[in-house]
């Protein structure tokens, strides 16, 4: 196992019926001026938008809405606006994980002078790390990113093409985590976030460190937590028990606790933002595209065969004695359970039909990704290639 | 699953080499009036108390050595004087769950007038949640408590024959977790440990939660693990991997995390308590003895059977269709592995060679843990007397 530290002080207030009875105390006790960020109309036909202003009626309140998907680094500016104008105390985001994550870089960029880009790019000497940071409290609506209880963010600037994660000295102060208010999220959106949260988990069990197994124990359970749940709330949106589970196991899959003593970067997310950044599909369908693809790629290198039928045994129920066996099924069953979220499994039905780009993908993605050094599997331009072009078939899954 | 609140702000460093390095800041940026709280010779006999005073030779240190196993109240009151008398700005702890238990209490005794038993039982008005806490930084000689990572402490009173948990506002500020600290620990130590932590477990994911997967499968990671490391541990004590695994699994047992969303409360700790506290014997030894006979006693109730039967396949590796089959497997297995560990697997070979105390015992246990209210299985007196009686015995395991 791996050195590592791990502090984590977000306040989680799991469950229903806790915004109406908290949230006016977790708010007011950082001051009077709120700066409420939220994104589009989701909000205000749930009702949400409606309760949480009469629960801070005595409070004064600023809005940021249209915060879209990707967040832009216009919003943050917007936001960086407010907040100093009115120079509020607490950032109070209402939605899904793009709303939290600006939300986030706002409550740095309060502190900033110059343009917060300056902040995702560590430009011009700006170092979130070393300013100070306005509490952020937040209603999730939407089980993926797990934002809601760690220090990253990820933001876009379109006028520079360009795409960044950024990491804060906080994690949110307070989160609120209603099951309930994911009821109305919609089919596709539930399957791309369960697709986010099992590519959470995959990255950080696919490591390069052996004999780590609180991490993969863990992970192992989440797995199945949410393999099972999945399917479940796409079936019946207001199962509570499917919500849930969906939503606790997107927070602990993404806290810092899992990845806890491991080693090795992220692969599947850096070959997937290149095509959101190319082909602006969504994050959580591009994961289900490359995942299989990427694994049947890593097996090729028989140091990897273990881990993968441990994975199919543990995660799959998988009753096979030889591992490469095993293995195989794993990734077949990866594939099985991902297309049965009702998502395109091949690049051409999300209408990428030829390899214009691949070059261009494939040399971003190792260098973002620094796959050709840290990753599980080592990933050189010409493998990044191989694992799009796969991608374009149907392959023999 | 249930509605829950989770905030846990201990600062984790794990690994090796850190307290040369990281100790002294950590301990001086609250102060430079230190309590440092330990225990026997083994500090001193391993080096680790030279290499502490070394590392914070600028800081003025007032000591307090001799805190005992199931560490006393005379320790805590003992601690109190030491902090008020010298104004320490800080706690440190050096050793396992006695030293970091008294050291939490001390911590809030600090800002406290009276007898700090007030604490312990909330006498006198006292309230350890309203008062004041000192800073706790701990550096951990033996995994199993959890208490590194949690609010709790458990203190026992002779005078009083009283043992009873207390709880305060804040979990240690800054765990130090050095496996390589736990390699002198005796096989004994190591087995009662491991025991430890498997019962928390236990204690844990057999709860009347129905649906909560995220805790049950994080458990279930967390099981395999001490199943796997601590053999290893025994076998060679200074194989880094199983102390590691050991002593994180430990913490992470502990700290909140897997019991999140669960109701119901524990069992055979407060059957084990009335063991420890009429024959002081070891804790994890008597939760060796006292395990497999509950489970043998819940299994009774139908109603236990599927979880039984999970807890078995995904845990032991169980391959049974049959849910009362595995069930079976699930608690046979349970006896073989502690039975391996070198334990005393009935209370004659621990000196209990009558059941003189059975009664008392049987009250105590179910007064103390609300065993007939809150348990994941009803235990009435009559209930608890049968399971104490069973342990007398061989039993068919």
């Amino acid at each position: 196992m791996e050195n590592f530290s791990f502090k984590n002080d977000t306040d989680i207030r799991f469950g229903t019926g806790r915004i109406e009875s908290e949230l006016h105390d977790a708010v007011a006790q950082f001051g009077d001026k709120v700066l409420l960020v939220y994104g589009g109309h989701s909000i205000k036909k749930s009702g949400l938008y409606d309760q949480v202003k009469n629960v801070l009626s005595d409070l004064k309140i600023v809005e940021l809405p249209g915060v879209e998907p990707n967040p832009k680094i216009a919003s943050v500016r917007e936001g960086q606006k407010l907040a100093q104008e009115n120079d509020v105390d607490v950032v109070l985001a209402v939605g899904g994980g793009s709303v939290i994550d600006a939300s986030k870089v706002i409550a740095s960029a309060k502190f900033y002078q110059g343009d917060p880009w300056d902040l995702v790019v560590n430009a011009n000497g700006a170092d979130r790390m070393k300013l100070d940071q306005l509490p952020v409290v937040d209603i999730l609506t939407l089980s993926a990113t797990g934002t809601e209880m760690n220090f990253g963010s990820v933001i876009s600037n379109p006028e520079t093409h360009q795409k960044f994660g950024t990491g804060g000295p906080h994690t949110p102060a307070i989160s609120f985590l209603d099951p309930k208010l994911t009821y109305t999220v919609s089919k596709w959106q539930t399957a791309a976030g369960s697709m986010d949260i099992f590519s959470h988990l995959i990255e950080q069990y696919f490591n390069r460190t052996e004999n780590n197994d609180v991490s993969r124990g863990m992970i192992e359970g989440l797995m199945r937590s949410v393999l099972k749940w999945a399917p479940v709330a796409l079936d019946e949106p207001s199962n509570y028990d499917a919500r849930a589970n969906l939503m606790w196991t997107a927070t602990m899959a993404l806290n810092g606790i899992v990845r806890s003593g491991n080693k090795g970067g992220w692969t599947v997310h850096s070959l997937e933002h290149e095509l959101s950044a190319y082909y602006d599909i969504t994050h959580g369908v591009g994961l289900g595209i490359l995942t299989p693809r990427w694994m049947k790629f890593a097996l090729k290198d028989s140091s990897t065969t273990a881990l993968f039928a441990r994975f199919g045994r543990q995660v799959f129920d998988i009753q096979e004695a030889d591992d490469q066996k095993a293995a195989e099924a794993a990734i077949q069953a990866t594939y099985n359970w991902i297309s049965k979220l009702g998502f395109p499994m091949t690049l051409p039905e999300v209408d990428i039909k030829d390899e214009t780009n691949f070059d261009a993908m494939a040399a971003s993605a190792v260098k973002t990704g620094s796959l050709d050094k840290v990753a599980y599997v080592t990933i050189r331009v010409d493998d990044a290639k191989e694992i799009y072009r796969e991608s374009m078939k149907n392959g023999d899954f």
